[in-house]
């Protein structure tokens, strides 16, 4: 590449650059300058050509038009970028003991109903029965009392209820430890599902020979006073999914025994499951100071 | 940042750029990897916070919930960043004295009016009359003639006519260069005018402190045969808009003398104005071998 070239490449970014030196909001004018010289960077790189940049404005066009308020096609972009569960690494920093946190997804909804300890979060959602219990406690291990316990999850045919045509509510519940900080309660046991892959980022998956997966998991997030809000999952170790997981979620700490119980096994609380098989786990949460 | 916390972020970029090991093209695995690491690098140096994330995803929402088959959100979003800019730039290559190119813009209609050498694009469009004329040559000098020269630009209250709700075709046309690589039509005086600004990118450039505003251009798309198609505007010298286009499209050489006439300058035909004035520029077209 001549000099000249090179010159007018460098001018134009700094010309853009520039142009965000007037941004009132000191952040504001940050990110704009920050993904000005990202943006820019990228394009000089793969000498974008003009057919794949309008490739990716029919991309972008397509991906805002199949979104809606049920289909969220930029979240899963994120996602499938790792941008979703970077921006949730960077906003969750490695703080001693405290457990790792995952992304979001776009399936939490406000809500949800409230359930006993011990209670079931399943409220009609197909699936094998899944005893999930732990404790509570902060970095130093003294319990949490009175955290708010969130959980949410797909039934066995990797649906949400929010994908239930019925617009009911299953598979998703709030609940509060207890004075020693222990929770438990019935789920049902995660399996793995895909990612929405009929629209513009399935495509990107095809075409990129991944599978859109999601390992099995069950969403938590809790939270408690003083503490860092934690947003996580947790994972079934020997899920053949773990290792290309679509949205980069897993983290090894996350990664528990849902250990098979047979129909014969009494259940903790005493509970009659009518001769089916179920799963237990064991999930010891341990939360971050709110400003280490 | 603690050394893990480090590990964590990189790794999982590292994962990312992994997962697309098995793209079948080797041309989209190469700028999905660098997609990665340039989308990475900008979520890890702005520490991107979760909200900011959430404002993102909003934006990219409505940006697509705006575009339509009349409105190209996207391609203005690429435009503010200089993205489609720099693309240009990447793709013309600096070569000898070949004309500059610019960005090709949202408002190229396909099947343009054949005018006769010396005929008017206008079509009924309100402005001032304005003269063009010039040479199309290669860049050792040699006349290119039988180059087809498309032209196409705004009226002046700054709307193409696919902006015009009754979809008449209006100040847009193609010629081509005589024997001796001359060409010359009527068009009209070029001038300022903000891009769709009533959208999300427009409240973006608000947010910016920056100007809507394109400096006042005819666009140009010139082609022959063995020569690379120049995709061009010429700017108006004078412009204030000159030193803050909203897209970065200006470069120095295209700023040319846009030379206001009295209503008693006889016009280069003969043409009767009936009175009213008029303006002149030359504008000498120099194309690049098609491969250098």
């Amino acid at each position: 590449m001549s000099d000249e070239q090179q010159e007018r490449e460098a001018q134009l970014v700094e010309r853009v650059v520039a142009s965000f030196d007037g941004t009132p909001d000191p952040r504001l004018k940050e990110l704009m300058r920050a993904l000005t010289r990202h943006l820019h960077a990228f394009v000089r790189e793969v000498r974008l050509t003009e057919a794949e940049w309008q490739q990716a404005i029919a991309f972008l066009t397509a991906t805002g038009h199949i979104t809606d308020d049920r289909r969220q096609e930029f979240i899963l972009l994120s996602d499938v970028f790792g941008a979703s569960m970077q921006t949730v690494t960077v906003n969750n920093e490695a703080y001693a003991n405290a457990t790792e946190a995952t992304v979001f997804g776009p399936f939490f909804v406000e809500d949800s109903p409230a359930i006993p300890l011990g209670g079931d979060i399943a409220g009609g959602a197909p699936g094998e029965p899944c005893w999930v219990e732990g404790t509570v406690t902060d970095t130093e291990g003294r319990p949490v009392p009175d955290a708010r316990i969130e959980v949410w999850e797909a039934d066995d045919e990797g649906l949400y209820d929010v994908q239930y045509p019925d617009g009911r509510v299953a598979a998703r519940g709030h609940l509060f430890s207890d004075a020693e900080g222990r929770y438990r309660f019935w789920a049902i046991a995660p399996t793995p599902y895909p990612i929405p892959h009929d629209g513009p980022v399935g495509r990107l998956l095809a075409a990129t020979g991944r599978s859109p997966l999601r390992a099995s998991h069950l969403h938590f997030m809790v939270e408690a006073t003083g503490l860092r809000t934690l947003v996580t999952h947790i994972f079934v170790r020997g899920d053949e999914v773990l290792a290309h997981d679509s949205v980069f979620g897993v983290r090894d700490s996350l990664v528990k025994d849902f250990t098979p119980q047979s129909p014969e096994t009494p259940t903790p609380d005493g509970r009659d499951l009518a001769g089916r098989p179920w799963t237990r786990v064991h999930f010891d949460i341990v939360l971050a100071p709110d400003r280490p």
